[in-house]
């Protein structure tokens, strides 16, 4: 019997005292000098990537509860950068840490039923090192609940979970996602996720379900709203630090016990070395500024979350 | 100086009679039994699935303009999955196919770009096979323009397409899609489709847009007002076969010059020799069956397309 994934990920949260969440988006031009290699081509690249990566693991892993690994950064190498995103997520596992796996897939039933195979599920199939598959993904659930529904249930069969996009942190994303009236688009959204996660068999111990939601936090008032629509859906909450975020704008992703949210920064923390505020500092200091700013960011997030996670 | 994709597709269709299109979504249970090889193990699998596809290729390619390969079917066998789909498209071009890959990405801007880095650009990546870059990418738009445009640029760089989705074929999106009113999400959908495609620079000889869309038939009324709501948008148009559309609901989603749309169908053709009016043949003719059934599917769409594709 597995823990439900809403549980461990209250618990992480409470262990590290912070609901912060590290974001590896890794680009081979941001990468620290020593890790830009003579030789060319992407083997030599994705090498790099995960190289870099595992080292920012391993600064991170005391610190937050979880990272947050997102796929494009890989898949933009084709097989090897696939084959170097399961490696990163088994690595992160062995230093500790929960993990997401960034994916967003989203495609009608039988098709979403094969991508629940390849990044959450793999109970079809042998030879997968099992902490490579990850403890929860990002969904698109914009073809409707079948295309979630292959996921949910490999996320009940073995305590992990889904994040399914509500609210992207992207002005962009505004013209559709403030699509109606006077019920938004995102609202309706929302509507759709906590259904889909509100069958008592998702529920955990927590209260929580293991079907929660992307939510990005804009004007206090509408988050609010949406906080008080999805009370038993955890928030993976995008947008603090490179995105302009700060902790006081993600205080309303919070249920008032500062339960039901994690909150991610990416570049703002594995690129911290390239930062203003760290300039005069040796280049290979990088790992010591990455430290730093992911110190920061917990402690920032920390405030924002009560014991309940 | 690359010729446009629309202008590209519309060549295959008139070269082949027809506008239909055949979708690769293989399962290694469905696969005939000369594929179902004893070896255990995801690589076998991928062996077998990729063995399975290239004679399918070999059925298809002299009936149809071009195949559409679903990724989800790959990324289930990870890394390995993921270079058996990159050596399918190589494959299926060098037997004069055009390529769509069924991919429906779908993050913020800076994201996108590497998703399109992966999947329809490769221009800062050496060492690749240009056979294996996609005519086409499925994407998913839900994030806003900014989602599409490194795919957009992309294209038109390089003379390929993006198909977005507008209207699933699965009826369980219903509830994600007819949201609203009197606009509907799926028509502001195709609206924003619509203009992310105007731009003079994305359209070609023909007429059309580099930036398609998905767009499956439900009721002839409404299909009939979004053909008329985007004149330049080429779609695909998913569902007919196993989805149950035919080819007279799919009439509307051409222009009334037989113009501006593709029909992909998947496991109609594909699994034709498991299919109820085949029994009876020895399974090792499993090819003949998926020859007849491509046939009678492209001549079956091509009394709905006319000469200019």
């Amino acid at each position: 019997m597995f823990e439900h994934f809403a549980d461990r990920l209250a618990a992480a949260v409470q262990a590290r005292g912070t609901a912060a969440v590290v974001g590896l988006d890794p680009v081979y031009e941001r990468l620290p000098h020593e890790y830009r290699v003579k030789e060319a081509g992407p083997a030599a690249a994705v090498a790099a990537l995960e190289r870099f990566c595992r080292a920012v693991v391993d600064c991170v892993a005391p610190l937050v509860p979880a990272v947050k690994i997102n796929s494009a950064f890989f898949e933009a190498y084709r097989a090897e950068g696939v084959a170097a995103f399961f490696g990163l997520i088994a690595y992160a596992h062995r230093r500790g840490l929960l993990v997401i796996s960034d994916v967003k897939r989203g495609d009608i039933g039988s098709t979403a039923a094969l991508y629940a195979r390849g990044h959450l599920d793999t109970s079809g199939i042998d030879d997968i090192d099992p902490q490579s598959v990850p403890d929860a993904v990002t969904l698109s659930g914009y073809l409707g609940e079948s295309s979630v529904r292959p996921f949910i249930q490999a996320a009940r069969r073995a305590g992990r979970g889904v994040f399914v996009l509500v609210r992207p942190s992207d002005p962009g994303a505004d013209e559709v996602h403030e699509f109606g009236g006077p019920t938004r688009f995102y609202e309706h959204m929302a509507a759709l996720v906590r259904r889909w996660g509100s069958d008592p068999a998702l529920i955990g111990r927590s209260g929580y379900s293991c079907v929660g939601a992307v939510v990005a936090p804009k004007d206090a008032a509408s988050t609010v709203r949406l906080r008080e629509q999805m009370p038993a859906t955890v928030w993976l909450v995008p947008g603090y630090g490179a995105q302009g975020a700060t902790a006081e704008s993600c205080r309303p992703c919070f249920r008032p016990d500062g339960s039901g949210a994690i909150v991610s920064a990416s570049r703002s923390v594995i690129y911290a070395f390239q930062e203003a505020r760290f300039r005069g500092r040796a280049e290979e200091d990088w790992a010591v500024c990455v430290s730093q700013a992911c110190r920061e960011f917990a402690a920032d997030i920390a405030r924002l979350a009560g014991p309940a996670g």
